[in-house]
């Protein structure tokens, strides 16, 4: 008599997904970025079923080593929007020039009223300013000027940025260290800098609140905003025994 | 007729405390430094009404930065055992003497097998050390070396700090810059460490979790531990109309 659990033991031996990478900024969190409940339960979940959880941001290093602690996910994450990689807790890679940021910020500040936040004495490759002026206009004149920097938009703060980097080449970097493809991963995010990881990943997801040029490219999108849409989207992929 | 909400209305309008002066560590979060749900939520209640929650830690300015943002509470708040204050945004003061300590720390590595937390590189005016050495003898030698420095152990770390500050004259620069009286703050923690704002309060709270010392000077001891008891004193509060 054949063993019924039999195929589903070889499903969960080998699930499709095998870690996640996961923005912060509208995804865990509010619009005011304060930790949603629902996205911490989720959270405790995946560390149960013991799936990597990769923070991937625009935060600092600092930030997003605080963020790994108070959610318990690895030491191992994506910052600066791919500037700076954390392995482990001793293992930190810098591969962004803030030089070029810098040579951007000053130039661009004759011309526009550029204002650094205050973590930018955190920073180490790329520079965040106040949302307050016209960055399209900026992104223009970067252009013009033969600059290789990004100006990206996260809705939460305008990041000046080396243009060889971003969450997919950190995506790289770290599947790379975890020993897996950037297809067994699930991109999970909100804003337009989660793209480049989104084109990597073997499964995307989008919040509610995600712009509709991330909605275009996932493969699901939650029909909950914010941390309520992350912890909507885990419990999707678990119905759909992904993890 | 008396109206009687009036009782009521007056100590709606001046309730004794006014502000909450908060370990993260082992308050917020549980033994292995993971924020707790129930936490989060107790969070957001005082959020709407308005009562400001100072962290008060032993982690770096920049940790607790991040913590006071993904919790939502004031950029007002006590660091590195009160050795950087931030009072805002773009008011943060250092207020010890980081080389003191480097010193301890050359001197006990020659009798210890000191070994420095990484965030250290983040650390304007403590050392963080690993709990992998005999802290009461380290602390006899400090005193025979006749350094000015006190070895902390909050469970979570050691930290060698200099012995002017200290979560107590952390509350005093707070209360000072929101023009209160420390006896208008609850203190609430769980280490020693937290005795000296335990002093200065006109209330203390402790979760189940926290040591004998804190306990015995705590007005009152949750039943719960870590987060869960934290969300227990908060509701405690709110019942005793002390908010």
């Amino acid at each position: 008599m054949p063993d019924p659990t039999t195929k589903d033991d070889i499903q969960r031996q080998s699930p499709p997904i095998r870690a996640l990478a996961v923005d912060i900024d509208g995804t865990l969190s509010d619009k005011d970025r304060v930790l949603c409940a629902p996205a911490l339960r989720a959270l405790r979940l995946l560390r149960r079923r013991e799936v990597p959880v990769i923070l991937a941001t625009g935060n600092t290093h600092c930030f997003t080593r605080a963020t790994s602690v108070l959610l318990g996910t690895p030491q191992t994450f994506i910052s600066e929007n791919g500037g700076v990689i954390s392995f482990s807790e001793y293992k930190i890679e810098t591969v962004a020039d803030l030089s070029l940021c810098e040579q951007a910020f000053s130039r661009l500040s004759a011309e526009f009223p550029l204002r650094k936040y205050s973590s930018t004495r955190y920073r180490f490759t790329d520079i965040a300013l106040e949302r307050n002026f016209d960055v399209a206009a900026a992104s223009r004149r970067l252009e013009e000027m033969g600059l290789a920097v990004d100006l990206i938009d996260t809705t939460y703060a305008v990041h000046i940025k080396d243009r060889r980097v971003d969450k997919g080449t950190g995506l790289l970097h770290i599947a790379d260290y975890l020993d897996l493809k950037p297809s067994q991963f699930a991109a999970i995010g909100d804003s337009n800098s989660d793209l480049p990881m989104f084109r990597l990943a073997g499964f995307r997801a989008s919040v509610a609140n995600a712009g509709p040029e991330l909605k275009a490219v996932s493969d699901y999108v939650a029909g909950a905003e914010y941390g309520e849409g992350f912890a909507e989207i885990i419990e999707y992929m678990l119905r759909e025994k992904m993890l």
